[in-house]
């Protein structure tokens, strides 16, 4: 629907990035005699991690056509649409604000429908109620044990010892560090710590001849 | 559609495994004067690595209703429909038996399509033209090197010398050991090693100390 008024695919991508986001086109020139409704017009809604960690209220400014008074003529008007995202909430979320989009004279307005989508996050990757975190570690330390600094989406600093030997596929699970259940906030899941061991690039005969003693006999 | 005649979801499953496979239950009664082709009967043809690396033929055994000359009754007969497997075909080809369904005195017989599909390897699995070999190693000789045996998919063992430090996105290519191309069979794509690094389970505070030495001093 967006497409037919700008002809770009995801005009409004640089609208959401900030509270107060705002946004045009939800307008055109309608008006054949159709009386039922139009088709829900949908539009991605962005949201970091953070905002979903936290919740968060988003405003939205659309321009629609209105009808004026006197039933057959019309205006482009803002409007403002305020989004209460709730914490926890899951990309897919669906928020509609019935009958928002063009009135004219014989058509029921359509719905406009925001469908909550990931922001992608620097340190974070969300699954389901948990968060992965990929820790850097050097193979040497993968052997031998360290202690890891987790950062939280509320800005704390987890210190988390790792006792095991990691292997590529060892995973470290921290119970409610995870993203808040949406049905109860106070409820989280848990962070899930993956870890991506850094191998040398190199290694002398001194040391492959260590590793040989350790590893090998 | 074979649902319909046995209830369950691959009746046939069994008689793909060897060659002169045998198949029954392209029967079936119709004759609800329906003039117009049935739609054409799919089932999936599962198909080894060394079936598709050498090509094979296989021999697919029907059960399909005939009508008798009399033009109006009908029997069932058994029918055997041979697939030529060319070298390289990928799993999705199709193979048409044209009308090779039921005849009824008032339709045209269905299509019969084989679909190529993977048999799962216990060594390779495919990905395009090449093949993927997943060595294990430990983790001492991923640092120091090693040789390692590769089979291949017409009996040799390739000896794969390994010089450089294996970490776990590292992979090895050897061209020209992968499937054949189905244009051209005497051209093969690549065999590619990704490399299952073992790490050890414990290690002694001795060991560990080697290990600090080799890695983190």
């Amino acid at each position: 629907v967006f497409r037919d008024f700008f002809g770009g695919s995801n005009p409004f991508a640089d609208f959401f990035d900030t509270n107060g986001d705002f946004m045009t086109g939800f307008g055109g020139i309608r008006g054949r005699g159709r009386k039922k409704q139009d088709p829900p017009i949908e539009r991605d809604l962005y949201l970091s991690l953070e905002e979903l960690f936290h919740g968060c209220t988003k405003k939205m400014k659309i321009s629609r056509r209105v009808m004026n008074d006197d039933g057959h003529t019309s205006s482009i008007r803002d409007k403002i649409l305020t989004i209460h995202v709730k914490p926890g909430w899951k990309a897919g979320t669906k928020v509609t604000f019935p009958q928002e989009g063009d009135q004219g004279p014989n058509n029921t307005p359509a719905d406009i429908v925001f469908i909550v989508r990931d922001k992608q996050h620097p340190l974070f990757s969300r699954s389901g109620n948990n968060l992965v975190f990929i820790a850097k570690i050097p193979l040497g330390k993968s052997l031998i044990g360290c202690s890891i600094e987790v950062p939280t989406l509320d800005g704390r600093l987890l210190n988390v010892p790792v006792n095991d030997i990691v292997h590529p596929k060892y995973t470290k699970k921290i119970p409610g560090e995870g993203m808040p259940l949406s049905k109860d906030p106070t409820i989280k899941g848990d962070l899930v710590i993956e870890f991506d061991i850094q191998f040398p690039e190199q290694l002398t005969p001194e040391k492959k001849q260590l590793i040989r003693q350790a590893l090998l006999i």
